[in-house]
This record gives structure tokens, sequence and C-alpha cells, in this order.
């Protein structure tokens, strides 16, 4: 017996009841579950103007009540809850039934998944959702992977619900095979650590530096919101440092504990670059500057460390300042989506997935944490030249960076010489100087690595591997 | 039945024969083994002059050689082969006998292993070997971890065999339960990769910025090795740039593929790292520049960048430069060091460990490959002060980074300025300025955190957990 719903929702914490609402609010006809069934009838009662709800109080209730092949979504804790969920599903599924993951599993999870339930013929979507509740509910950026065939069913549902880029592109498109969505949905995150750490860097600077109230750089940051920076992430700062804190007349930004945290998936970013072999510098320091900022014991020991004082500038040289500020941020920015897209075109060559960069870089463009005009460049760049080895070698984000690179030395080094923490700053920096090096001191760490480990290093003029006794008289032998 | 030797290694590879020879030179009777026999019998022909081998034929014969409780180095490949080789031995060992691993094993491969033996009554002894073929046969740094009773049968063997500092203190000490010795030989590899990236850097600066031939720079590297630097790396380092390649006449360095590669203990650290929340921004950038290296189609997309062209030095200006790069070499090496040892701490709270870090800094001041009079000043700050919050919180290495600061800052803006990649240089710097920073700006990433996913913040003037309500009123509500 099939059901007359098209997509059933199974968690209905906050991004399950807004995902729930946004696809009742599309004209589909939505099934609820929930592990505490009162929540179920309670969100069907409260938004049933909205559109059609089913609330089933049992699983198979649930699933009775989904038309086939059957499309459930779970929206449930990342982990071991997940896993419990899919078993209390899919034996009561039929094949060609399609369960889609939308939590923010580990990618390495979701492919142990997609293959188990592959194998008893269910397809298995680990599909990366992001735009926090409000995108949930308005439309968020929607990464699926999973089986061709799953999309077919599902993507047309998820098109509709989808954030919609300025050209009306929905922000939902087919990733690739199995655990794809998650990858991409995970380096998306850890791009947002990286433009979040960009962010407060320039901050820093505007505010010691250049000596900027954060009402001042609220300005400064919506102005350059109208630029080539505009971006969410961009606008919610100057909101942030805009907003003064009610109990104190102080600005807010000063009243809170400068102690970021982090939820797992910068970090994991980090440790899957690592596997891969893709330098990642920027979510790197972007991550540790949050760990470290949560080191207080050590902080406080290290206060007394010596520095440099800061020398105040004039209103002009401020203002000049902060011009560059803005290039070292947008030519930093560039890099950190470069190695981002790397780490992707790395995965998806890992994993087989046949990843199209210019499709994720357009359905980021609305709805997710990283929107940015930005993105838009960003596509066209791999639209027209899919195969790009990086986003460096794009001739107008060459262009632009070569532009910004005199300014971005200038940022960095006032840093430097004034003693501003600019990590992401000066590692992105570091980092297209070294993809622009002639020659790198590698050859020297290969030397040494011979010397003492016997590993072997290859020759500029002629194949093959080799090794110099260095305990010997020095000649040199095939290695 | 009981036999005569008092250790035994199987794996008769070049580290596993050199550990067996440095055993029979220091006077014990060494079981040999191996799959392949023939290797066996030609190992104890070979150098039965240096001391005792009895040259095992099967695995029973080995184990019938060994005396009780038995001791057994297991010298494989890390991974499945080192598990296939437990599987062979432990059952014909005995309650009380222990099984060494003294390959490169990742820590949580060691606790498992140590659990899983411990349940059926053997030890399991993860150990660290540091040091190299050469180290192996002439006194290594090791690092042994497992139970108290299994280093009070083990150590006094480790300790005779192993490297001696200047002092007499042997190279070799209890480090902690299960995995406490590959996990701090893991840390030491990290330690290793940044201090040679951190010489590359210095390398690439005295040859690009000042100037020098590689020749110049290895006698500007032999002076440093006079000094506070002195250590096997620097050394080597020498050794490597005054060498010059016989068939082309042209420095060795110059020959050399710059393409620097890996086995995979720095990526294994940093990994680490970012689970037990350490920033090891200096560990990281030296395995994400020799990835970088390595991408050569990146690198070769990326030459034509722009970037600024260097000015050439006077020979006093160049001089001058030299003092300062080993001010930042220096102290870029403390902040590598502070990162590394604070890994360990971090690991040992984690898992219980309670490792002895002023040990750890003793066991590495002979033997190993990251060996330095350095580390007789760590050990000093350590054995002044276990609870050190960090090694910048020791009064003398305050001193001397305070006094390098300044250098250090000329030295990364000169980089900066010149195009020359000093990603380890400039990480260490910005982690020197973030720890010494009154306020981080992880205050503006709270608050865009809170903006866009409501997660809260805390506040300076009191406690508990805050949100503001930014899509309405803006008022502040508890989290």
């Amino acid at each position: 017996m099939s059901g007359t719903a098209q997509i059933g929702v199974t968690g209905l914490a906050v991004m399950g009841r807004n995902l729930a609402r946004n696809f009742a609010r599309n004209g589909f006809t939505v099934a609820l579950h929930n592990r505490t069934a009162s929540k179920t009838r309670a969100l069907a009662d409260e938004f049933g103007d909205e559109g059609t709800f089913i609330a089933a109080e049992s699983a198979e209730e649930f699933v009775a009540a989904l038309e086939r092949p059957r499309r459930l979504i779970i929206m449930v804790k990342a982990g071991d809850p997940t896993d419990a969920v899919i078993e209390e599903f899919a034996p009561l599924l039929e094949e060609g039934d399609v369960i889609i993951d939308g939590g923010n599993a580990h990618f390495a999870d979701t492919r142990r998944r997609e293959k188990d339930l592959r194998e008893r013929g269910i397809h298995f979507v680990g599909v990366g959702i992001s735009g926090g509740e409000e995108g949930a509910l308005h439309g968020p950026s929607i990464m699926p992977g999973g089986s061709p065939e799953s999309y077919a069913s599902l993507g047309p549902l998820l098109e509709r619900i989808a954030g919609k880029a300025k050209d009306g592109t929905p922000c939902s498109t087919h990733i690739g095979p199995d655990g794809a969505g998650h990858f991409v949905k995970m380096v998306h995150n850890g791009i947002e650590y990286a433009d979040m750490q960009l962010i407060a860097e320039a901050y820093h600077l505007l505010r010691s530096v250049a000596g900027y109230s954060p009402a001042k750089i609220a300005e400064t940051f919506r102005t350059w919101n109208t630029g080539r920076l505009d971006s969410y992430l961009i606008e919610i700062t100057a909101e942030v440092l805009a907003h003064t804190d009610e109990a104190t007349g102080k600005p807010f930004v000063d009243v809170v504990v400068d102690q970021a945290e982090q939820k797992g998936t910068g970090r994991w970013t980090v440790q899957i670059a690592l596997d891969l072999g893709v330098p990642v510098s920027g979510i790197a320091e972007a991550v540790f500057a949050r760990s470290l900022s949560g080191h207080a014991a050590l902080r406080e020991a290290s206060a007394s460390l010596p520095g440099p004082v800061a020398a105040p500038l004039s209103e002009a040289e401020a203002e000049r300042f902060a011009g560059q500020v803005e290039q070292a941020l947008y030519a930093s920015k560039i890099v950190s989506y470069t190695q981002g897209f790397h780490q992707i075109q790395a995965g998806s060559e890992e994993y087989g997935w046949n990843v199209d960069l210019g499709a994720v870089a357009s359905i980021w463009r609305e709805g997710c944490i990283i929107r940015a005009a930005f993105l838009d460049r960003i596509r066209e760049a791999y639209d027209t030249r899919a195969d790009l080895p990086s986003l460096l070698s794009d001739k107008q984000f060459a262009e632009e960076i070569g532009a910004a690179q005199e300014d971005w030395r200038a940022v960095v080094a006032a840093a430097v010489h004034q003693g501003v923490p600019t990590p992401g700053f000066a590692a992105s920096l570091s980092y297209y100087d070294a993809l622009r090096a002639e020659r790198l001191p590698a050859a020297l760490t290969q030397g040494q690595r011979d010397f003492f480990g016997a590993h072997t290093y290859r020759r500029t003029d002629r194949e093959g591997s080799f090794h110099t006794l260095w305990g010997g008289d020095r000649s040199e032998v095939t290695g």
C-alpha cells in the first residue's frame, strides 16, 4: 500500500522542523515522525495552514504515509543516533526507496552506510545542508550525494526548497556518489572557518593598528559589503560590530569572552586534507586560532611576553591602511577558496566522484553561510575551464590577487611589526609565494632525509632515485 | 623450558638487524628470527664476533630460546604485518612475557593491542625508536610505553643500548602506559618536521634575500652549530649544503628535485593535535610545505603569478640579515617545541599517562634526529617546574624569545616584502603574538556564530551562556 506524502521527515528538532515546513510551503505533502510523538502532532497543528502534513505516531505509520519510491529524511544527531534510526526504518522499506541523512555526518560514515544500504536495495543519500535554521526554512544550500537514480527521484523536491541564486538557479545539485555530498559540505564548513578567521584578523588590524572603534569598523565592513567582498559573513560582521550591549553600553564585541568554540567540521576538513596531501593552511590556521583562544591558562601565562607597542596612525594613514586591509582580506580569501576547491578536487579524484566544481560554486551562491557574490566568479572560472589546475590559474583571479599582493604584503608586514597575530593572512601569503617559487627549499629537506634516513632523492637532470653515501665517500648510488 | 637469550628480535630488515647487533654488542644474548630463515643465519654468521646470537628457524624455536619472562621485539612494518606477527607469537607465550613493538605504529593501534594482550596476560610495549639505522646500531633514543612491570623487566636492557646524554643519562625512560611511547615518538617526528622546515626557510632566506651561495650558507650553519642552535639537524644541513654534485660540479642541493616526501608521522601529529584541540601550527605548516612542494602541476600553473623582485643586499647588510635569521630560527624553534610539548601534555591528560615532560626532553638529548643542546634547557625548564603551563612560561625561554622578537619580526617582514615563503616562521610568530594578546578577535567569531547559528556566547562580566535575538529586537536572553 502506498501513501500520499512525497517526502517524510523524522527527527523534528529545529532543523528537521524547519525543513519539513519548507517542503510543505512548497506544496509537498509531508509525513512527520519523531521519537516523542507529541512533538509531531504539535508541529502539524501549529503549522497546518502552511501546507499538508501527515503526523505519524509510529515508524510503520510513517512509512505507510509515503508514496513510492519512498523518500525519508533523517534529521537526527550525527553518529550512533543516525545508525539507530537507519536500522529502525530500513527493514520497513522496499527496493528503490530512498533514505536521506540530512545531518552533519562524516563522509566516511556516509560511504559506509551507502554501501550497506545499497546491498540491501535501498538508496542512501548523505546530504549536506547549509544555512542554519533560517536557511532550512527559507531555502538552504543543499549538497546531496548518492546514486544518480536517487537524485532523479529526490532532486526535483530539493531544488524546489533550496535557495535560489540571483539568476534563478536552485542551490541544489547532485554532487556525486556515496559520501560526495557530506564531503563537500565539510569543506564548505572549513572554508567558513577560514572566512571567519580572515574577517576576525581584518577587524583586529583595524582596531589595533588603524585605531578604529567597533562602530567605525562596522561602517567599514558595510562599505566593503557593497564591493567584491559582498557576502553574508561580511554583512553580519557589520551587524555584530555595530551592536551595543544593552547592559553596559559598551560595544557588544567587547563584552563577549574572546574564546571561540567549534563543533568539528573545520577540524575534519584539515584532517582529511592531510590524508589527501592537500595544503589547506588557511583553514588549519583558522581551526588553530579557535583552539588557541580557548586555552585561557596558557594565554594568561603568556600575557607578559614582550612585544612591540603599536604606533598610532593619523586619520589619513588609517584610511589608507584600511584600504590595504581590504586588499589583504580579498587576496587571502581567494587563497582559502583555492585551497578548499583543491581539496574537493582531490577528494573527487580519490573517491572517483567526478564532482563538478563550477556546480559546487553555483549552489553556494545562496542559502549557505559562505554565500557571496565572489562565488559567482568561481563558478564562471570553473565553467570556463573545468580542468583548471587551481583557482589561482584563472586569469581574472590571478590578475586580482596580483594587483592586491603589494598591499597584502604591507598589511602582513605591519601586523608583524605591530605584534598583531594574523595567522590566516600570513599563511595565505606564504602559500601564494610558495606556489610562485621557482625553486623551493624542499630540495634541502630531501637532502636531509637522504642523509639521516637514506630516503633517497630524485635529480633534476635525469630519471631515477638516488642516494648519496653520506657516511662513506659521498659518492652517489641509485636508490 | 626456558632458553638463555635475554632478548629476541623478529624481523631482520635494517632496523631490526642493527638493533639486534646493538643488544649483542652490549653483552646480551640475542635470539634472532625472520620470516626468511636464511637471513637469520646470515646475520648470526656475519656478526657473530660482536656477541652471542641464537639463530632460530621457527617461531617455536625462537620462543624456546628466550629466558623467562620472555622479551620479544617485533621489527616489522606498522599496520597489518604487526598484527599478524603478534598473532603468530602470542599463542606461544606465557603469562608475564613481554611483546615489544619497535615499529612506527599509530598510538591508537598500540592502545588497542596493549588492551587485547593485557587481557591475555601478556605485556605489550609499544616503543618509539628514533635515530635511524645508525642510531639503532650505536644508541638510539628509546620511548617505551606499556605497564610499569614491563619496564622493570625491559628497561635495564633498553637503557644499556640507548644513546647516552653528555651527563651519562641513558636516552630511554618509561614514558607511560599503553600508547604513550608511540604517541611521544609521533610528536618527536612532528617536531622533526617543524625543525626541518624552519631550517629550510632559513636556508631559503639566506639564499634569496642575503644572496649567499650554498657553500657560504653551509659555513653559516656550521657557525650556528657552535651556539645555542647546536644540533644534529643543523650539523647535517651544513654537510648537505657543502656537498658538491660530482656529475655536474653544481651544489648538490641545486640538482635535487625540490619536492619533499613524507611517511605519515608528521600528518598524524597534526591530526591528533586537532582532536586534542592543541594548536600546532608550526608542525602543520611543515607538513603542508612538503605536500605543496609535491604538487608539480599546481606549481607550474602558478609560476607566472606576480611577486616582488628581491633587492640585493650589500655584504654588510647580508651579514646583519643572517644574524637576524639566526634569531628568527631560534625563536621559531622555541615555538615548535612549545607546541609539541603542549601536545604531549594534552595527550597525557587525555589518556591519563602522567608523562614526565622533563624526562622526555632528557631522552631526546642523544640518539634521535632532533637531538640538540637546546633539549637540555627544556629538560631543566620542566625539571624546575613540572607543571609549567608552556615552555614560553619558562623564565629563560621567555627572555630569549623576547630578546629575539624584534629580529624575528624583521625577518618575517623581509620575507613578506621579498616574496620568500616562510610559513613556519610566520605561523610561529603569529602563535607568539596570539598568546600574548590581551584580547583576541575570537570574541567577534563568537558573535558571528551566535548570529547565524544561535551558538550562544559567554560574557566577560558575568557567568552563564547568552544569546542575542539578532533576528528580533536584539535583546539578550540566556542561552
